[in-house]
This record gives structure tokens, C-alpha cells and sequence, in this order.
């Protein structure tokens, strides 16, 4: 076999057989293929795509390609998440501890990631003590018993798509359907667990900018991740303002905790309630979505949520005290208020705009290496549809000092289209696809 | 400037500006760029191609990435002559003695190349002493003075082209129209010439397969050839045969002669005398069409192409016996006829195919320090709509031994298609792009 007639043959739109996408993701993962071949692939499939059969193919050759995870120590159903990535995205901290205090134990991998914020790890790093390195016995052991955990990633899963997804990061073949969805998947199935959600964010910050577009993403998750032997359902969701109300990595704990406590019932508690009613009746834990949305509202109303979450602390090592008292979080010295210009109604609010603030103030990362700071970010006082008066604030920056938090106000007060019109909320879950 | 963004702007179906265009080959050439960015781009300019300002834009930035031949020295008009390539392509043997013999003068650079028999250089060390390897102040003498010299290049033309031009060849990204253009045009306005005649092969073996293809790069060739300054004509020629009879270095250099001695009246003259009249007309030599013909097919007549060539050759050390003695050229020992099976008429002579044969008995070059035997090959005896009688000769194979002319014999019939009907031989000369 020659790369360069696998190349041909998918610029021309003919499909690429199991044997070709095989020997393809083998040669690359050991070196044999050059980068300078798979970029030139990347953009046929871009272009071209693949159907689902080659899809399929293209997710078990990238899982093929390194470890998997054996969850099977661990007894009853095992559930993951997984969200295609959003500002403001603190989804796991809420959605773990509701779904495990139902009796559905999530055993989930994540990252530190590079970005607006640090990720889901540097985010528990708010409570002092808390490690997410554990060996995979004591992951494993977590996950039986309090119900879940959530650690970085040992093993390596997946070295062909950390390959292949930094090569596309820079070759401008991101957005290609196929190439997601394998991307996502295979990490997901050599994480080992039963029942998958996924969270596919639609909007001008996603990947998916029409909900046309993510609904065919949504189909093809669910149909290959079906041919794969588990259960996926795919959740549309809206991502043209960031989720919540904060954006920031001890800000967003804040807001988790406030959500656990049920002191928050916007966008953010919607979401997890949807993904977790899927992940109860695909698990078997709800026979319906009626009954599973109401086991999930009590968990968090008995504070069994919490109590869930504070266990989890405990066992990763981490102070618990924040838990129950959130002012105990790394907090900024400096806040300051960012008053509208003019009155009106929140016609959007752009996401990737809340995140560079969240940068701008030291929040994120744009280097492996980069020293991230937990207390800085901004929290939204207004979301789309809402009122504003003159001189009202749309959102506090929180900032290590006044000059950036300053500065950070007007890059703030920029990302907020205010019109003159009452504006109606678009619908913030668009459907789910099982 | 980010080449993520330039191959997403290209990938997006957007035009490139001069300046980013200039900034990538810069880039690319110095090796800032990598070549799984360079592979991408490529990829997304096969599929999204580029308008003419952008052909332009990137003819001359690889232009300027090297150094420029100045032909400044040489009196009157210079002309280049230039082919998309083809089997058996012995045309600047005839053509430069037979204009050089009616006044205009043409400088030739001119490769060993790859390929199923050697390049034109390969082909004159026929003549014993003959050498390529000219000074560039030697080069212009002779030009000036003889009328036109052929020789290797020195000096380095188009290093971006040379080093993309490998690069697609392994990344599928060779057929794309700007890409064509723009790697023809750099190298001849590289080589200094005031007229390029092009000839732009078209058939099943060529990179434009179909007549309407071959007639859109000949369009695009020459009004970016306009562009840059230059008098360019293309002429779309067949390529569905070989051209002439021979195919393998002495033996079509053996048919030049024949040519040069007027006794050679088929496709491999019309396309000589097509290009040649474009050149004398273009070069200010002829008024018209009717004159430049006239005035070739004397210089053929009158003994003067073929004087011409005996000055060139003895211009450049060569010895001129085997000029006026053909039988003195480098002979193979073993000749056979290949005889048809079934009689009819020929339809086909796959090109590419009888190529493989002289690069099976040793005529070609797989890699670059191969050695060449410049005395085998193959020459035609029918070529498409001739009669063949049952059992009489296709052609005849030269080789050094029975045993791989035996082989080659086998493989030579394979490449004819004989059909019981009458065939129409179609127009060799399809057209003239001015």
C-alpha cells in the first residue's frame, strides 16, 4: 500500500476500506507515515468526508492505536460525559455527584487542556490538598466505591488522535465531521465505560455553528458509537453565550457548589438534568426520563448531590471546607462592576470573547507550561433575554489587580450586543438524539 | 501571519493576497513552513483552486524565490519552448535547429529527469564528447552565435517549485490547475526567454485528460504568461500514442535526424512545425502563419535545420559523424519484431505503457543516479488507425539481450488496441491558444 494513492483515492470521494484506514493510522501512530502525507489525507476528508462505515473504521484504528481502560472491576453500570467544549463549562462538577447519588457510578478522565480556562483538573485544585493523579487501582476502587472520580489520564489512550488532532490544529482540518467524531469517540470507548453522553455544543463558538450541522454530528456519535457495542446518546445544546453565569476556574467551583445546593436553576442545571436523565435510563436506574429527572432534582434537593461531591473531595485527598463554605475558594483581591453604555436587551453575548477575558486575567493557559491562576474570571450578571438599564452591570470582573481588571471591563463590555428590542431566549437544550 | 489561517482562508474557498502568497513561498523556501502545512494548502487549493490574480501571485513569488537566467547578452529575440511531457518527446531536437535556422534564437535549459527514457541531455551524449555542462558565459556564446544551445542548469531556478513540486508529487496534489500553471511559468520565466511556446499534451496518459481541461490550462498559461510580460502561445496537442515512432534515447534521437533530413512527415513534424510558427510569428521572424511554415519547411528542405544541429552539436564537443551517419549512434545487439495476433485496426497505443517498456529494457531512470543505456528502446511500426495484417510487426524492440526483449515484446502487444473496424485517426494538433 502507498499513502499517496490512499490520498488519491479519497480526493477522488471514493471510500477508504478497513485494511487502508488501518495500515493508515498503524503507519502514522509508528512514524512510517509523514506528517506532511496525513495533512494532505486530513483535507481530502475534509473535503470529501467519509460515510459511516469508514467513520466506524477510522474511531477503532485510533482506539487500536494505544491503551484501553478495564472498568470491570468496578460493579453495575459505568457512565461518562463528554461535552465538544465550551466557556463557562463546569458540566462535570454538577453532573458526577447528581448521577452517582442516583446510583449510576461515572468514572471519568480529564484533562488540564489549553484554553480560556484551565480544565476540568485545575479547576478541583481549588480545594487545597485535592490530587487527581491516582494510580489506576485507586481510580478504579473510587469509582466502586463513593461512586466516582475524576483523575487525569495514565495511560495512553489514543496516541493516533493526539497525533492526528495536533496535526489538524494547525493544518485547518479541525472541522471536518468524520474526524470529529472518531476523535471523540475513541478516547471515549477506550475509557471503558457502558453508557456515553455527549454534549454537542451548537453556536458561533463551537465547532458546529448551525444546528443542522450539530444534529448530524449529534446522529453520527450515536450511530457509531451504537457499532461500537455502546450506549451514546447525544445531547444539541445551545453555545452562543457561556454556560452559567461564571468563567474561571474557582469562580466556576463557586457556581458548581451553588448548583448542588440548588441555589442555581438557569442554563447549567437544565443541562445537567438532560444529561443525566439519559445516563439513569440508559443505565437502567430510571425506566423513564419522568422518573429519572425526578431522582436527579431530589439529589440535589435532599443535598444528597452535594454530600456525593464532598465525599469526593475527601477522597482525592482534597479540604473539604470550601465544599461548605465556598468563600474558603481562592478568591481575587480586585472586583469591579462593568456598567452597560446604553439600556436595552442581551442579544448575545459572545463566548469566545468571555473566555479571552478569562485569559486576558491569568486564567488560562496557552502553553503546556503556563502557572494558571484559580481566583481570577469574570461572572455574567446578565445572559441573553435580559433587561439592562443604563449604567446597569452586565458582569464583575475578578481580577489580582486593578490595572487588568480595567482593562479586562472593556474587552467585558465588547462582548455584549445590546438591542433596543425585548429579545426572546432561544431554546438552550435543542434535542436529544439517541 | 499564521499559515493556519492562510490554509483556512484557501480551504474556505477565499483568495490569497499578493502579500500572503508572497510571505508562504518565502516561508516555505526557507523552511519556516513546514510541509505538512505546505501538503494541506496544496490539498485545499486542488479543491478550491485559485483565480488568475493568484496564479500570477504565485508564479512569481516562486519566480523570485531563486536566481533568474539574463539573456540580455544574446542579439534579437530568444525563445523557450516548453511540454506538459509525453513518451517518446524528442520535439527540441527538431524544433530549435529548424527556428535557429530562420533567425530566432532559442535558449534551452533543459533536465536528466526521471522517467521512462532519459531527458533531453541524456539523449544528445548519443554523440560521443557532446557535453551539457556549460558555463552560463559559454551558454549565451553559443546561443548568440550558433542559435541556440541546450544545457543543464546551473544556476538555481525556482527552488520553492522544485521543493512543492516533490511534494505533491507525494501528497495527490500534482492535477490542480494553479499549481500546473504556475510551476511551468516560474522555471520558463526563470530561463530569460522573450516568447515560451508551451505544448500542452492532452490524453489519457497526460495530466490533462480531457480536451476541455488541456484547453483551460493552455488558456491559463498564457494569459498569466501575459501577465508577467512575456509573448506565450500554447499548443494542445494528442496524447493518446507516443509521439513519433521511437521511444529510447539514441533511437529518437535517430528519428529527430530522419526528421531533420525531411524524411519524417508525421505527428512529431506537425507539432515541430506548429510550434515553430508560433515562435517565428511571435518572435517578429514572419509576419504570418503562412510565411513561418513556409519558411520552416525550407530551413528542413535546404539542409539548413540539419547544418544547424551539426554546428550545436560540435558546438558543445560533440561529435558530428553520426549527424550526417546515424548508423555511428549507440546500437542495441538484439532486435525483434513484435508481431500482431489477431489483424484489424489500431485504436489505442497506451503511451504510458510503451514508456514502461523502455524502462524495463533499461532506457529509463527510476532513480536519480541510475545509469541509462542509451541504446535501447522501442520503435513503432503502426501507430493509431493503421491496418495490421495478422502476424505482421507492432513495432520492434532494441534491447541488450533475448531474454529481456522477449518480455518487452510481450509487454509492447499488450500496449496496442487492434479493433476489426476502420479507425479514425483524431487531429493531433487540437488547437492554439494565443
Amino acid at each position: 500500500m502507498r499513502m499517496t494513492d490512499l490520498i488519491q483515492k479519497k480526493r477522488d470521494g471514493e471510500a477508504l476500506s478497513r485494511e487502508e484506514i488501518r495500515w493508515m493510522i498503524a503507519g502514522y501512530t509508528a512514524g512510517d507515515i509523514p506528517d506532511y502525507q496525513m495533512s494532505a489525507m486530513a483535507m481530502a476528508i475534509y473535503f470529501k468526508g467519509m460515510d459511516m462505515e469508514e467513520t466506524y473504521e477510522l474511531t477503532m484504528a485510533m482506539l487500536d492505536s494505544g491503551d484501553k481502560i478495564d472498568l470491570s472491576a468496578i460493579s453495575g453500570v459505568k457512565a461518562d460525559k463528554h461535552s465538544t467544549g465550551g466557556v463557562g463549562d463546569k458540566t462535570s462538577l454538577v453532573l458526577c455527584p447528581m448521577v452517582a447519588a442516583c446510583g449510576v457510578k461515572m468514572a471519568k478522565l480529564s484533562g488540564r487542556g489549553l484554553g480560556h480556562t484551565g480544565g476540568t483538573i485545575d479547576k478541583l485544585e481549588s480545594f487545597p490538598g485535592f490530587s487527581t493523579s491516582l494510580t489506576e487501582e485507586a481510580f478504579l476502587q473510587q469509582v466502586d466505591q463513593v461512586g466516582f472520580a475524576i483523575a487525569g489520564q495514565t495511560a495512553e489512550l489514543c496516541p493516533a488522535d493526539k497525533k492526528l488532532y495536533a496535526l489538524r490544529d494547525v493544518t485547518a482540518t479541525v472541522a471536518s465531521m468524520p474526524l470529529i467524531v472518531s476523535s471523540i469517540l475513541c478516547k471515549k470507548l477506550a475509557a471503558g465505560a457502558d453508557v456515553i453522553v455527549l454534549d454537542v455544543k451548537c453556536g458561533s463558538g463551537a465547532f458546529m455553528q448551525t444546528e443542522e450541522d450539530a444534529f448530524s454530528l449529534a446522529r453520527a456519535l450515536t450511530e457509531v458509537g451504537r457499532r461500537a457495542g455502546k450506549k451514546v446518546v447525544a445531547v444539541v445544546t445551545d453555545m452562543d453565550e457561556p454556560l452559567g453565569n461564571a468563567v474561571g476556574n474557582a469562580l466556576e467551583v463557586k457556581e458548581a457548589l451553588a448548583a448542588l445546593r440548588g441555589e442555581y436553576k438557569g442554563d447549567l442545571m437544565e443541562l445537567c438534568l438532560t444529561l443525566g436523565t439519559q445516563i439513569l435510563r440508559e443505565g437502567g436506574a430510571a425506566r423513564d426520563d419522568g422518573q429519572a429527572r425526578a431522582m436527579l432534582e431530589e439529589a440535589v434537593a435532599s443535598g444528597a448531590a452535594l454530600e456525593k461531591f464532598a465525599q469526593f473531595v475527601r477522597a482525592q485527598g482534597g479540604d473539604t471546607a470550601a465544599v461548605y463554605d465556598p468563600a474558603l475558594l481562592p478568591q481575587a483581591s480586585v472586583r469591579i462592576d462593568v456598567p452597560a453604555g446604553a439600556g436595552g436587551y442581551v442579544a448575545r453575548i459572545h463566548a469566545e470573547d468571555v473566555g479571552l477575558v478569562s485569559m486576558r486575567l491569568g486564567g488560562g493557559r496557552a502553553a503546556k507550561d503556563d502557572e494558571i491562576d484559580l481566583a481570577v474570571g469574570v461572572v455574567l450578571r446578565k445572559k441573553v433575554g435580559d433587561a439592562v438599564a443604563p449604567g446597569e452591570s452586565l458582569g464583575v470582573i475578578h481580577a489580582r489587580t486593578r490595572e487588568t481588571a480595567d482593562a479586562a471591563a472593556e474587552m467585558l463590555r465588547a462582548c455584549f450586543e445590546i438591542v433596543p428590542d425585548p429579545v426572546e431566549r432561544p431554546p438552550f437544550i435543542k434535542g436529544v438524539v439517541k
